[in-house]
């Protein structure tokens, strides 16, 4: 009867939120020949981050900044607000856990989309709070279904990502706006902008005098960071700095650091990498047509592709491409499972993605 | 009243287990001549690691694998043990955090010695549970008291350094051995190796059979590599697969296990380390003696200095020498607050700590 845990961990499945692609490798026994599945950008850091990272590395015997003053001050400088109103941590994924441990007990109402990111559950159930999922509306999160679920569950936490994972989606700055402002006594929302450098309609202003909303933030997708593991919210100071009270103070790597701080100030290569992503957007909705399927419109660094028929179908496709060595993912919830979701990407990678479609489609 | 924190969350105080060093240079207007204060490891990272990252930061836009196999697989063939008994976590820091969360509640009871780590009692703290501090004996964490209290307490867990921070001592195999055959029914002995490769007794052997006892390492010391954010854990797999019901799948850096994995294979520059910090630790247990001093011996990668009077003293004597800017830390409870702590490093920064040590310790 050794050791001994808490009830709650106790009861917790072996859960995890994402299979990674190096498991389907594994499995596969051969590496992917394009790796298209998790949105990551594969246009890579910039070359001022890699340097950055590359001199560093040197120094990577002393432990980061506890306090990450530097890259605080950088961010607070690019946001026009104050140090204080920024957290860093180890991804958005880090942030959310610290934020549901901050807030999520048992009993918790905790409120979110039916598909939505499932690492936000995976934090919710780790604390034992209660989700209450509202449906998509056309394809995109609801926010007026999100607010009146908040209005009668008055939750702690209310998550909305914007643009939104998986279906690439956003709602412009004036409906976000008129979430910010329902949002009830004793409730957070969460604004997961990790996805914001690519948005068309732009996002709301930064408010941090506001106490009901905090921002995610991250170097993993528009700025090719996703294995450097740095992310950031932004919010009122009182809210920012009660993470200090729990969060792992060493957990920043110096490494990481350094680069996201060049990657901060390299504001050319994030015009480049939008460009092309655009481009590579404009391609994946090409491919779709030549298919005679319809690519969503994307907010995002990743298009998402209505298969045309019900989720065991797309399921079919997505295992298609999986065995032909194209890493790709998929909506997890009806009716968005019909579709599937591929990242943007290097030429070459688009080119095997567009290559191995057809038969995956025809296979399926 | 938004948002609204649990309970324990509210009520914890805006603590911090360590002030680093950037926040001293800051407040002094000055970066430190000498980092001697955080154990870090000043003779650098093998120039295979320094190699291996700067490789791997052209592909930081890759998600690290989530299930960490590779270095799993090496850190287990590296200990004949299997990949199922290992878990790699943000540091071991970030692991205890995990432990704790998994072990303590509200009024669970821990055990550890009164002036042991700082950062496990900050996570004890943060999950709500009862430290009980046994006193150290004689500079060394106390064996015999912690089991006593584990057996009135039945405490869920139980902490011991050995090699010891702050203090240097250590305990043999024989010692332990006997401290993991006494560990109640639903306790878990939490063995911190963090300095086992500077050991001079070495360490009991590995058995991951045993449920009541998990041993935590890392690649912050001797492998020079504390800004990479790099520990794990070895235990019995159900232990260690329980991790997985919590942990932040997505923490690791890419850069950071790629560095460790080069570090593990790096046998030679591990021996070149501890030839080093043998030296270097006789260096400062010279100057120590050069002014009337004793070094306390060290199983470790720092040198504890016992000033000779009281911990009133000994702060003066850090006061001064952090003041003439050589960083270095000390002990926060009597009796071990008369001592001084120094950690090893290249000579020049041995050189600039003795110049200053003889006017600190003249004006204290």
């Amino acid at each position: 009867m050794s050791p001994k845990y808490t009830d709650l961990v106790a009861g917790l499945p072996a859960s995890v939120p994402f299979v990674g692609p190096e498991n389907l490798e594994r499995a596969q026994g051969a590496r992917f020949k394009a790796r298209l599945g998790a949105n990551e950008n594969g246009f890579g850091p910039s070359k001022s981050t890699i340097a950055a990272m590359s001199q560093v590395a040197a120094e990577t015997w002393m432990y980061g900044d506890p306090e990450n003053h530097d890259i605080k001050e950088a961010l607070a400088k690019h946001h026009g607000v104050r140090a204080e109103n920024i957290v860093v941590g180890e991804g958005i994924d880090g942030l959310l856990g610290y934020l549901c441990r901050m807030c999520v007990e048992p009993g918790t109402d905790i409120v979110t989309s039916d598909g939505a990111y499932p690492t936000f559950n995976f934090h919710v159930a780790g604390y034992g709070g209660t989700l209450a999922k509202v449906p998509y509306r056309d394809d995109a999160e609801d926010p007026d279904a999100l607010m009146a679920a908040a209005d009668r569950l008055r939750p702690r936490l209310i998550y909305f990502a914007n643009p939104d994972n998986p279906m690439g989606s956003e709602h412009g700055p004036a409906v976000v706006a008129e979430m910010i402002a329902r949002v009830p006594d004793g409730s957070l929302l969460i604004l997961d902008e990790a996805y914001c450098e690519f948005s068309a309609l732009g996002t709301v202003p930064i408010d941090v005098g506001n106490e009901r909303v905090i921002r995610f933030r991250t170097f993993s997708k528009a700025y090719g960071m996703a294995g450097a593991r740095v992310g950031y919210g932004i919010g009122a100071s009182g809210l920012i700095g009660s993470f200090d009270k729990i969060r792992n103070h060493f957990a920043m790597s110096r490494v990481s650091v350094a680069g996201a701080m060049a990657a901060l100030a390299d504001g050319q290569n994030l015009n480049s990498v939008l460009e092309r992503t655009a481009r590579a957007r404009t391609r994946l909705a090409e491919i779709a047509g030549e298919h005679g399927l319809r690519a969503l419109p994307s907010a995002t660094n990743f298009v998402t592709i209505d298969c045309g028929r019900d989720g065991d179908y797309a399921r079919r496709v997505l295992a298609g491409l999986v065995g032909a060595g194209i890493f790709v993912r998929m909506p997890g919830v009806a009716p968005m499972d019909r579709c599937i979701r591929v990242s943007v990407g290097p030429d070459a990678e688009i080119d095997r993605f567009a290559t191995e479609f057809g038969p995956a489609l025809a296979k399926a």
